[in-house]
């Protein structure tokens, strides 16, 4: 029997939606089936904008597309203070959950939500594309290699983009009431998962944030920087900011090798990203030049990232419901994770700059 | 009257004064005259295998190079714990000073080597060698343009290279008695004068030593991390290690642009140096590529950075012996800034990770 492709709802019509539906377009084993917004009118615009195809059903609410019977899986970049409800009410529906990040405002949040797939048995997936791009893969292979690279020593990660003031009046990543976590959820929670990712997702043990962060009228974080660190003695530092210009630096050094890129969570361009790699770097014979020098390497890819992170969602989701296989718990446990140490850092802040134990 | 070349001696055999010999026979208005050992043969030895002329005096002691009437300023590689004796004597013996990095061990002791050097109206310069590289004066250039640029708002800066195990064990940068700053005083006085420059030497209000550094039986800092506040909100991060794989990253991130480089200390080549910029970052319209990127540049030099800080220091001596030209007290000062922020370092080391005020 055919597989047919995995039939995406969308919960409402966020910018980003506009991406995750081309991606799912792209994708060859998923297909769009319904957009849902609390205005009909905004669900049938965006339908028409964004490729889905004739038979795609438009909705007036979110509640219309989990009871689709059609839709297998949703997509849900709303707000981060309604992922516990969607999401929870998705999985009650057994609709298999691609969720923007953050996933939730806490861990104690995201428990809830992921009890809810676990009890219902779906997959679920946080929307951070470029886990899927296949230079990660290629850059995990160096990181993995102890000849060229060794024991992980430090991480830094970067994460800045300048917020227009239109943004920092009314995204929702700076009000109180939809997007708490303002930058740390948004920009920080990519330096977070960078760092775990690059330290094989072992947890810090503790978490200090770093003095001064920077808050609007609301007391939503606009930028702000944190330390981790590990009982080994590794350390990590991040910053992230909607106040200075776009900057997205991963430096990760360990004992033999050293590797640098600075595009790591939206690649330059779609279809090649390359990262810089060193191994056992020293000097000429005065010390006046490198030997060897860093060597870049570019990974091409026929898919963008987010195509990718669709692909492999739906496939996962495809084995589920032709083949009875059970969901890949991997993807929830590094939400979970990367949630846990936002949570520490935020909980930092909130004391004045205490260490906290994750 | 053609003005002659500055004559330099040199006190000690370290390794580095084999790359400053060279550069001092390198740079067009100075000369090899001296170099004194506490061994006369290996004095004899290192001006033979180092280019010296057949003019040049070799020295049984420091002593002796002090008191030669021949020469005009002295190189001084020795251990920072000698640093206090023999600048001041140099200074007293007016003979010009190039000191190496870390000036000494703390600003009390610098203030007293500085003090000797104003007293005697010589020029006083360390020997930080990237300051001079035309790419330092390019970059600075693009920070300065607040149209490129913008504000300041953070700076990473990471110097660790992987030490081999002799150097663990014998180097007098992990010896207590001879340079107890240890990685601290050697990379990491790279990377605290990178922040500094990055901020036009405005020094950061506090200072956090960041946990978690690592030392050495004898109490030696192996590795260590900081971060640096100031009053308008610009932070800076750095980590300096003996125990990573050569890396030496400053990452500058403004408003409205960003400055990458891989190589601020020593550039990957001798005779051309190039670092990354990038302006008003955005993406593409659906946010799956960068719309502009960063660009890269690349700027070139006839003579390897430390023959232009011979060059630049010789030709400060020149002015001060052949014009009555006062010091250039800038060079001084920049070394006393970055020694303090050293000492605030080092200082939250030993509170325990306290703030401290710079």
């Amino acid at each position: 029997m055919a597989e047919l492709p995995i039939q995406f709802g969308i919960l409402g019509c966020a910018d980003i939606a506009r991406k995750v539906s081309r991606a799912i377009i792209l994708s060859p084993n998923s297909t769009l089936c319904a957009v849902g917004s609390r205005s009909l009118e905004k669900a049938a615009k965006f339908a028409k904008e964004n490729g889905f195809p004739k038979s795609a059903k438009v909705y007036g609410s979110y509640e219309a597309v989990l009871d689709d019977p059609d839709v297998d899986a949703v997509y849900v970049p709303l707000p981060t203070s309604l992922h516990v409800k969607w999401a929870v009410l998705a999985a009650q529906k057994k609709k298999h959950l691609l969720l923007e990040k953050p996933v939730a405002l806490n861990v104690k949040e995201l428990d809830v939500i992921l009890e809810a797939v676990e009890s219902s048995e779906v997959q679920f997936m946080d929307s951070t594309m470029w886990m899927h791009n296949p230079r990660t893969a290629a850059m995990k292979e160096f990181l993995s290699n102890s000849e060229l690279f060794g024991e992980l020593k430090s991480v830094n990660s970067c994460f800045t983009f300048a917020a227009k003031q239109d943004f920092l009046e009314n995204d929702i990543r700076v009000k109180p009431d939809l997007d708490a976590l303002g930058a740390l959820g948004d920009a920080g929670w990519y330096c977070i998962r960078s760092i775990l990712w690059a330290s094989n997702f072992e947890l810090p043990k503790t978490v200090l944030a770093l003095r001064d962060p920077v808050f609007n009228k609301a007391g939503v974080i606009l930028a702000c920087s944190a330390s981790l660190y590990w009982e080994d003695g590794k350390i990590a530092t991040f910053h992230c900011s909607f106040l200075a210009n776009l900057t997205m630096d991963l430096t990760i050094v360990g004992t033999n090798g050293t590797l640098h890129l600075h595009d790591f969570v939206i690649p330059f361009e779609e279809k090649k990203a390359s990262f810089s790699v060193a191994t056992k770097s020293g000097f000429t014979e005065l010390v006046t030049g490198w030997e060897p020098k860093p060597s870049e390497h570019q990974v091409t890819t026929d898919l963008p990232q987010e195509a990718l992170m669709v692909k492999e969602f739906s496939r996962l989701v495809g084995s589920i419901k032709f083949d009875g296989s059970k969901p890949e718990i991997k993807w929830p446990t590094l939400s979970r994770k990367t949630q846990q140490v936002l949570d520490a850092v935020k909980l930092s802040i909130e004391k004045g700059f205490e260490t906290v134990e994750v």
